[in-house]
Parts: C-alpha cells; structure tokens; sequence
C-alpha cells in the first residue's frame, strides 16, 4: 500500500480462501474516522475511477452530490441520516449522496439496470478509495424523502444510498454499539452457498 | 500485470484524467474470447471478490448460477442470450449468470438494495478478472423469463444480467458489428457531468 496508509492494525482484513487481490481484501465500511480531510483531488480521483464502470447501454446512470465537513452542505446531507448513522458520520470528511437517473436518456424508458450500475460505479469508488489509503461507508440507513427534498431532485432521480468517505482513527474513539462493530471481524457465506454450476 | 496477462494492444485502456487504478483504468467488457479456457479455481476466485463486497445489513443478496464452453449448461445459458449477445458469446469460457434474492432473509421483507448490492459484487468480479489476465462482460440483452425457466429460479429470485467470462483473442476474429465496437475507444461524460459539490 501506499505511504498515505493506514496503520495495519485499524485494517480489518478478509481471510479469503482464495486468492482475491488486496484491494478488495482490504476494503471494509468504518465508522471511526479521524480529523484527517480529503481534497478535492482525491474525490475527483473517486468520481473518475465510479465513471469507468460497466453500464447498460454506456448509459452511466449515476449521480453524486457531496460536501466536506465543517460546510453547511455537509450538515444538510448529515441531517438526511437515520439515528443509527449520524453517531459517527458526523466526523467523516466527506459525506456524499448517491442518486440514480431512473430514465434512459435516448428513449425515455425506464432503466431496469440503473441501481446495479451505481452499484458497480459505487463499488469502484470503494477500492479506488482503499488504493489512496482512506475508506468508503455506504449506508441504506438515511431517509430518502428528505434526501430528495434536500437535494431537489427531479421526478426521474432516485436517491440510493449515502456514502461516509474518510481516514481511518481509532475504534476506541467511537461509542457502543459502534465501537464494537467496529472491531468484529468481517464475515461472509462461502462461495458453495450462492454459486452453482450447472453442466 | 501479470504473467497471465493479455498483450497490451488487445487492452482498450481508459485515458484517465486522474490517477485513476490500474485495474479500473485496464477493465472493459470485450466481446473477442480466444479458445483458451479458464479453470475452477479462477471462477471461485471471482465468486470469493464478489463475496467480499458490502452489502446493506451484509445480506449478500447476489447469487451465480455458471457453466464451462461445451458443456449442455453453457448451451442453455447461452440460448437465454438476445441476438444481438448470441454471436460473440458462444467463444466465452464461460457463462455467468447473475441473479438476485428479493427478499431479507431474516424479515422476510423486500431488499430495495439486492439490485445495487448485486452490482457491487459483480464490479468486485470484474477487477478481480482484470488482476488474473481475464475479462467479463456483463449483459442486459439476454430474455430473463427464459432464463428463470432455464434456472428453475423461485418468486423470491430475479435474474439481473448475464456475464460472459475469457481470456481476449484478435477484434479481427470477430464479425460486424462487433468487430468495431470491439476497436473502438471507450468513452464516458466528465465528472463534472454527474458530480456535484453542495457547500
């Protein structure tokens, strides 16, 4: 990893069974972040990195609105999360929200893909993010309403999920529950569990 | 890259603008698979990436459903497939097809995220493909009535895309259309076009 990260020890990394590259390995959602801000460069890096996703049509369907902690944006978007969220995305860097365009641009039809394509552009930002030394949180846990009221979105953008975006501090810093999610080793089912081949 | 890797006039590189990673900037979805043939391990590679993507409540809605070139499966996945995906796909080394679980398991209540979840994991697959010297294509244009048959799926499963799955041969090797679009350079909107700073 790069001189920009983090200090081992607050990494919780899968033990794969196979061999999957580190930047996915290392990748995990965090609550504790430190004082440490991100620039503007960095999360253009992100936005450009979520661009070059696989999308349906090249229709590249996502959207983001984002802001810096210590902006009145930031609050806004802040006061979009639920109770469980806002104990500890309070002191990320920088919160984003991410939108969809419901609609296909060429023929104004709706666009079936467009969640699993921000999704796939989400899920660039994440790793890009990891190779930069600092972390992605995605969260279901906002109220969408207000998001959209927030963000004045039209009838064809849907809100998605909201982003916490910062580097990594201490789990110590965080409150219960939170710290210990923050310290409780990541989990999946086995791979025999959702692939089947057929033949 | 590694050893295993394609020569690099076969790989449609993004010119980024930023310090976007490697494996975004060398991933895209190639329609032109030489002969060669992946192994089992390499899949359950990709399905261990996928695994290790976040997902809302960490319900891991995604599953895959898959066959090898030459076996009865590929040929009832690939029969799933529209006429526009049926002339180049039939060289892949395999067939994926990627499905969603509707529903949280635990509440029984419908997953408003297993589409963008499932995105997530299959993008995890494509850079995992990447770093081993192979490529995915994911597919919107396949019939997913067929394909539910085909699968045997329940009303609680939804097929999401199809994904062929090799190692690149020559664009030459391939007809028009496609021979083209194989050729020609990827594009994308600008950042500025879909992200947004609010202060």
């Amino acid at each position: 990893m790069s001189s920009q990260s983090t200090p081992d020890h607050l990494i919780k990394e899968a033990q794969t069974i196979h061999p999957v590259i580190d930047l996915i390995r290392r990748r995990w959602s965090p609550r504790s972040f430190s004082e440490r801000m991100l620039d503007e460069e960095r999360l253009n890096t992100l936005f450009e990195a979520a661009s070059w996703a696989a999308s349906s049509g090249n229709e590249q369907p996502w959207q983001y609105v984002y802001a810096f902690r210590g902006t009145e944006g930031f609050s806004k978007l802040w006061h979009c999360l639920d109770d469980g969220n806002r104990p500890w995305t309070f002191k990320a860097s920088v919160l984003i929200a991410s939108v969809k365009r419901t609609i296909i641009e060429r023929n104004q039809k709706v666009n079936a893909w467009a969640s699993h394509d921000v999704g796939m552009a989400n899920a660039h930002m994440f790793l890009q993010a990891v190779s930069m030394g600092f972390y992605c949180h995605p969260m279901a846990g906002f109220y969408p309403d207000k998001l959209r009221e927030t963000l004045g979105l039209d009838e064809f953008q849907e809100p998605v999920c909201m982003i916490a975006v910062g580097y990594l501090d201490d789990p110590d810093k965080l409150d219960e529950p939170n710290r210990t999610k923050e310290i409780t080793p990541r989990t999946r089912k086995g791979i025999d569990t959702f692939a089947r081949k057929i033949t």
